[in-house]
C-alpha cells in the first residue's frame, strides 16, 4: 500500500482558522438569533472592495484574454516583467533599495510561498521561529519532517522557539544558540509589533555571523506609519546575502480574494550543499517555480500592477487608512475595558492580554457567546500567545464601532 | 550556513520549456529575418480567445469585487462550491460517475497540483511512471529525493520506468514488479495515446492487487473524440479506491493564462503509514490546502464555472474542433512527408518519429532552422521519447497549414 506522509500526524488540531470556523459554525446553528448580530474580528480577511484602479485594470486584462490579437497563454514562471518591474521600482529603487525585477518571484500570496520556500531548502536546517506568530512558518515545517511531535505545550521537538513578551515588545532579538533559519515577521502577525531599525540589524548581524538564512514575512508592511521602521529587511546593509522577503497584495490592494505576492530572492543570496558546497539559492528557486507552477493568472497580475499607478496609490492610502482608523477604536476600546492592549498602530491587529485565570480559547469563548463577536486566541499562535487574544481591524467602520460598544460591556 | 535542497542539483539542464525558449532566443537573435516567419508548434499553449461566456462571467465577478455588498475575501480553501458542484454534476455524475463535489479540491493548475501531490505521500514509495511523459512528474520526484542521480541516458535511478513503444501503442501496461505510485497520463502527452477501456481496467486491477496509488492526469480528456475510450480513471470500476485524478481548464476551456484546474481526491482513498496502519488520504490533501494555499481567484473560479453553461459548453466544443482540426492537417502533412506518426485523433498533439539516424533534439534544431518551425524534441520526455518529435496542434488555421506546407519541404 502506497505510504503517506507521515508528517502530517504530527501535527495538532486542524490549521488554526478552520478550527475557528468550526466553533463559529457550531455557535451560530444553535444560537441562530445571536448569529445574526455576529461580527468577524478573526480571521485577518478584508471587508472593503478592490481599488477602483485595480477593477479596471482587470476588466481590461479579461477582455484582452477575449481576442486573439491580444489573447495572451502561459505567462512566465516568476511572473510578468510589468508586475515585477513595477514592485522593483516603487517598492524598492524608489526608497533607495537595489531590488531589481530579477530578485522578483510573482505568487499567488505570502502564505504559500513561506511554505514553498522549504522546497528548495536542506532537511538539515536548524530552525528558529518566534513566538506568538502566523502558524504557518511551523507548521509547514512540521510537514516536511523538520520536527519531532508536539509536546504537551503545544511546541514541537527540533524548532528553536524565540519568545516574544511584553518585556521584549513581542520582537525577540537573536538567541544565543545557533540557527539556519530564522523566520521574522515585522509587522507582527498576531502582535502587531514591529522591529526597529536597529533591531533589524542586530537580526542582520546574527545572520551574517552564522551564516543564516532570515525568511522575512514582511505582508503587513503597509500598514506601517511611523517612518522610522523599516518596510523591508533590504532596507538593512548586507540583507541581500542573508536574506528571503515574502511581500503580499492581500492586505494592502485587498486581495485576498484576487491572490497575488511575490518573493524577493536576491541573486546574492547562497547556501551550502550537504558536501559544504556554497551555491547560489535563486537558480533553485526559478526551477522550483518552471517545474511547479505556471505563474498568476494574467487579470490579476494587471490587478496587482494598478496598485502601483498614482491613482491606485491613493486608493490603497485609502483603505489603509480606513483599516487603520478601525484599529484605533478597537485599540481604544478594549484598553477602556480595562484590558492590556498592544500592537494596531503600525499593524492591523490589536493583541489584548485575557483577564487574569481566563485562557485564551476561554476568551475565544467568551467572546463569542457573550459579545457575539468573533476574536482569535492568541494560543493558536504558539505557546507564547497563551494569556491573549488578537482582535483583526479588517471590518467596515459600523461594524468596529459597535464591537468597540460592546467590548465596553465586557 | 544553511543547506540547500540537494536533490535539486540531480535535475539534468533545465527544465524542458524553458531549455526550448532558449534555444528558440539564440536563434532569433542571430536570424531576425527568419525570427519573422517563426512558428511555434513547442510548448503546448493555446493560441485562441477565451470563450466569451468565461470573459462575461470573469467581468461579472471582478465588477462583484468593486462593490462593498458583493465583495468578496478569503476563498474556501478547496474552492467554491459554485464551482466544485458543476465540476461534479458535469464530469462525472451526468456521465454516472460518483465524484462528488467533496471529492473536488480547485487550484491553479494541474501541472502544480502534480507536484504537490507529494507532499503528502510518504518517501518509502516505489515509483512507477511511463515513458515518454510529460517531464512534471519525474522531476518534482527527483525534487522530493525520491531518486538517485540520473544516467548516462538521463534517467534516474530508483523511478521504475514503463516503456511507451510503438509495439504496445504508446499504452505501457503493468509491470511485473511492485510499484506504489503510478503515474498515467491519458491522453498521453506526448505521444497523443489514449487507453482503452480494458487496459485502464488492467490498471486498476493492477493497483488493487498491490495495494497501489495510481496519480491519473487526464488534462486533455476533452479532446477524445472516440466514445469508447473513457475521460476519466473513475468510470473504471473500484478506481475510487486506488486512484488521484488531476483535471485541468487550460486546454479546454484556454486557461493557460488563466490558470485553474482541480484534483479529484476521492474520501475512500487510503495510504499507509510507516507503522502500517491505512489511513484515509483526504484529510491529508484538505490540511495540505488549507495551510499551503488560499485557493484560487474568486474571477478566475467563476471563469471556470461558465465553462459548464450551455454557451459556455458549445464555445468549448468549438474550441477542440478547432484544435482538432489543425491536428490532422499536421498529422497528414507529417505522414505525407513520409514520416511514421502517432497521436493527434483523439489528442492535440502529433507523435512523429525522426528520420532514421536523427535524434530528437537534432530534428528539433532542423526544423527551426530549415523550416522555422518550432517543435519539441521528444527526448525531453523521457529515454524513450528519443528518435521522435512532438508537434503542438494549438495554433490558429493559417499556421498550422502553413506548417503543414513546410513539413511537405521537408
Amino acid at each position: 500500500m502506497a505510504y503517506l506522509n507521515d508528517n502530517y500526524l504530527k501535527l495538532q488540531a486542524g490549521y488554526l482558522f478552520p478550527e475557528i470556523a468550526r466553533r463559529v459554525r457550531e455557535f451560530c446553528d444553535a444560537n441562530p438569533e445571536a448569529a445574526r448580530r455576529l461580527i468577524r474580528c478573526g480571521i485577518g480577511d478584508v471587508t472593503e472592495p478592490l481599488p477602483r484602479a485595480v477593477i479596471d485594470a482587470m476588466h481590461q486584462a479579461v477582455e484582452e484574454l477575449g481576442h486573439r490579437e491580444t489573447f495572451r497563454g502561459y505567462p512566465p514562471y516568476e511572473g510578468y516583467d510589468f508586475l515585477r518591474e513595477a514592485i522593483s521600482r516603487n517598492d524598492y529603487r524608489d526608497r533607495g533599495i537595489d531590488i531589481g525585477p530579477d530578485d522578483i518571484f510573482v505568487s499567488d500570496g505570502s502564505k504559500p510561498d513561506c511554505g514553498f520556500i522549504l522546497d528548495i531548502l536542506g532537511h538539515r536546517n536548524r530552525i528558529a521561529i518566534t513566538d506568538p506568530v502566523y502558524p504557518v512558518y511551523v507548521d509547514t515545517n512540521v510537514m516536511a519532517g523538520h520536527t519531532g511531535p508536539a509536546q504537551a505545550d503545544g511546541r514541537y521537538e527540533g524548532i528553536l522557539y524565540l519568545a516574544g513578551t511584553p518585556a521584549n515588545s513581542f520582537v525577540p532579538g537573536p538567541p544565543e544558540e545557533h540557527a539556519d533559519l530564522i523566520y521574522l515577521c515585522f509587522p507582527n502577525n498576531p502582535t502587531g509589533a514591529v522591529a526597529t531599525r536597529e533591531q533589524l540589524a542586530a537580526w542582520v548581524q546574527y545572520a551574517q555571523e552564522h551564516q543564516a538564512l532570515i525568511l522575512f514575512d514582511a505582508a503587513y508592511e503597509a500598514y506601517i506609519r511611523d517612518p522610522e521602521i523599516p518596510r523591508s529587511i533590504f532596507e538593512i546593509a548586507g540583507a541581500q546575502q542573508c536574506a528571503v522577503e515574502f511581500r503580499s497584495f492581500l492586505k494592502n490592494g485587498g486581495f485576498t480574494g484576487v491572490r497575488c505576492g511575490f518573493t524577493v530572492m536576491p541573486k546574492s543570496l547562497k547556501a551550502q550543499t550537504e558536501d559544504g558546497r556554497s551555491l547560489s539559492l535563486q537558480p533553485l528557486w526559478q526551477r522550483r517555480w518552471s517545474t511547479k507552477s505556471n505563474s498568476v493568472s494574467y487579470p490579476v497580475q494587471r490587478g496587482a500592477e494598478a496598485i502601483y499607478t498614482d491613482e491606485g496609490k491613493a486608493q490603497v492610502r485609502e483603505l489603509i487608512e480606513h483599516y487603520m482608523g478601525n484599529a484605533r477604536i478597537l485599540r481604544e476600546a478594549a484598553a477602556g475595558a480595562g484590558l492590556r492592549v498592544y500592537g494596531g498602530v503600525n499593524a492591523p491587529y490589536i493583541w489584548v492580554e485575557t483577564p487574569a485565570g481566563v485562557t485564551s480559547w476561554q476568551m475565544f469563548d467568551r467572546m463569542l457567546h457573550d459579545l457575539n463577536v468573533v476574536i482569535t486566541p492568541g494560543s493558536g499562535f504558539g505557546a507564547c500567545g497563551e494569556g491573549y487574544f488578537r482582535i483583526s481591524a479588517f471590518n467596515s467602520r459600523e461594524n468596529a464601532e459597535e464591537v468597540g460598544r460592546r467590548l465596553a460591556k465586557l
